[in-house]
């Protein structure tokens, strides 16, 4: 089942740099685990924007909010979730 | 380049059901067109509303212009268009 | 899986009431027979308000999308979806 | 009566973990005894956010208040109260 | 119990004026009826607008939503809805 | 003359108990004061907010903005205005 | 006492010229009446819009509603009202 | 030419009062010197918030952005600037 | 003296095909003369969406409200206006 | 590839002032250098504000992206990116 999730982080001016990079760096490794697999399926920049557009494919809406409430910049982040499915025209078969 | 394209549909309710029916069919055409040269690159639907969330892969701004001016109901169509680019975090090869 | 679903009627002023009145009784047969079958879980009105608050149980999106724009008063709704899941402090079984 | 209420929780980056932790232990207590006793009828979570959508049974708007302004988290929440009433076409004997 | 409610009104430009004005008329009635028994506590008019700010005693939600929904002009009103309670600081005996 | 007037209230985290204690007495002082002297007319809480909706009567917008900017909790307030009149369809001698 | 009201004209595209014209030219002509007794004291064209920003100096609230909703155009308005009052930076006689 | 100015202030809790103070008076003796020259036309207070109405004269926006960002309290204020143009139904010579 | 206009056409469904084509061909007239005479400086589609963002360079707001005002397409239009000026950072001589 | 930026900036007040002006030094000079080499292609500061509207002439959406992320006040601005394309009716050549 697929959610496009849109992520913006805002990372506290008070945060000290070292913090910041360990979150970051901790937050990449487990968002290239989910990447690898197949429950991160997209993940695009937002031009401009400390933000990113992103399609996941879970079993269900608490999988999904496990995996993303578990995320090392959660507590940063401003999250917009929206259900998606199957459009009657598409022609692709992995967008289900 | 990639670009997030999220389109509202919003046909006038004087519309003749076999108007809207032309319309619609034309469009599933062209978009299906498109999503077989690979522009179109991800058409999901949006659950509970008459709206989808697409992924356009094109060489230029003014490529996309034409093709989303030139969709049958792009005069009936609400569109705001997110310019995306390659996540630094990404292992997909294609979400470039 | 559960998911709030709030819905908004705006009937054309044009509308004759015949077929106001006739959609609106198909709208209550659909929606009583969701409500039998346990997926239309909970729905209330609005005070002051043609809306309603809906919960809706369904084992995937596409279910809920095609429940949703299968209504007949699907064409004349605003809706909005927010996917739930089972809070940590909830102690009722069925608040999955 | 019934009521819909949304709860986004906010804490302050600068609050210690265990004070953090103090507040939510109790807030779950107080939350899971209106819980057994009726008055917070459902609890959701919301995926993606740390919010909640409840539906509270109440006698008055009073008691409502009362209950929502003594939550250990009250302080750092952003609250939102529809007013709900049974809806003609509902089946279910307790979405009175 | 004691709701706050805002009401707009907005009449279609296509409606005849002896039509409008019999409407009027009616809501007029109406709503001093509900002002003579209590229900309607306060009515007052929004400067500029077609518009009022109303405060309504009733014993429930339930009843609100059928004075609000029987409203004659309601088909044509946005309205806005929000529960009050008695101020800690208040004086006023008649403010519950 | 009558204004509505809503006031939110968003005191600073770090605000220390006793100061927010004494503000919010001075606050009940001043505005007793003004309930009984008839200028500030009606006070409500709105449920489940620390926020109230208010009405005034005051002989000019300049006596108005003198006994709100006076407020002690004036500097923490989020404070909108809404001048109304007499509603044509009042019965109520007071509510002009 | 004064006023800000900003106020923006939406004719419907249906209304015939010579219906349009004449309304125009009766606003006109009440709105310099309420000009030269100074009631409209400002009155200035928003740049690129048909809307403009104005300044009323009336007795009371009522006052204001009544010249508002007298003017011709007042259907098809969309207006804001602000109270304004005196600046303790003034030196303006007539700014009061 | 003239703009309306609309300028809301925040000053941080944490600012001293006497830096306030200061800043405040600064301000003061700023704005009055240019109502004295006419270029800050007019000047009122919003009732009931920290903030103000204005309506510049200036040759160029140069000159309004050199004002406005010259002022003491600038950097605590939130700037909104509308350009007006004479009104085909004024009658005052001074309204240009 | 620049100002950024954003203009976005809203043509109504019922108008003709015949009519609108004979709009858009005398706004194109229009527009060109404009940019030809160096009023309209910069003219750019909205990628997407039935829009533009322009630059123009008047000497004054009323000469900026008569050319917009005059535009045929005017009275079907949304338009934002921003004053703009020299940035200091700025190496280009024309973008005064 | 055209797109319009608008950045508005926002220093926390706690910055000391010498690191304020050293980054809005280094800002300019990365500003100009963009300028010079034509990616950043106008610049222009929005009356009133702390904010710019600027046009960036880019090779990709990547190149816009790193562009903007790597300005030293990024982390302190709130970025807006709409993608534009040459307009039908433009005559001048280098706005395509």
């Amino acid at each position: 089942m697929l959610f496009k999730v849109e992520m913006t982080v805002r990372l506290p001016a008070t945060m000290p740099a070292a913090e910041a990079d360990a979150l970051k760096k901790t937050e990449r490794e487990v968002a290239q685990g989910l990447m690898r697999d197949g429950t991160w399926r997209h993940l695009w920049r937002v031009a401009g924007r400390y933000a990113n557009v992103s399609i996941f494919d879970v079993d269900s809406v608490e999988q999904l909010h496990q995996l993303l409430s578990g995320l090392p910049l959660f507590p940063y982040m401003d999250v917009e979730v929206v259900p998606l499915c199957r459009h009657p025209s598409s022609i692709r078969d992995d967008d289900r």
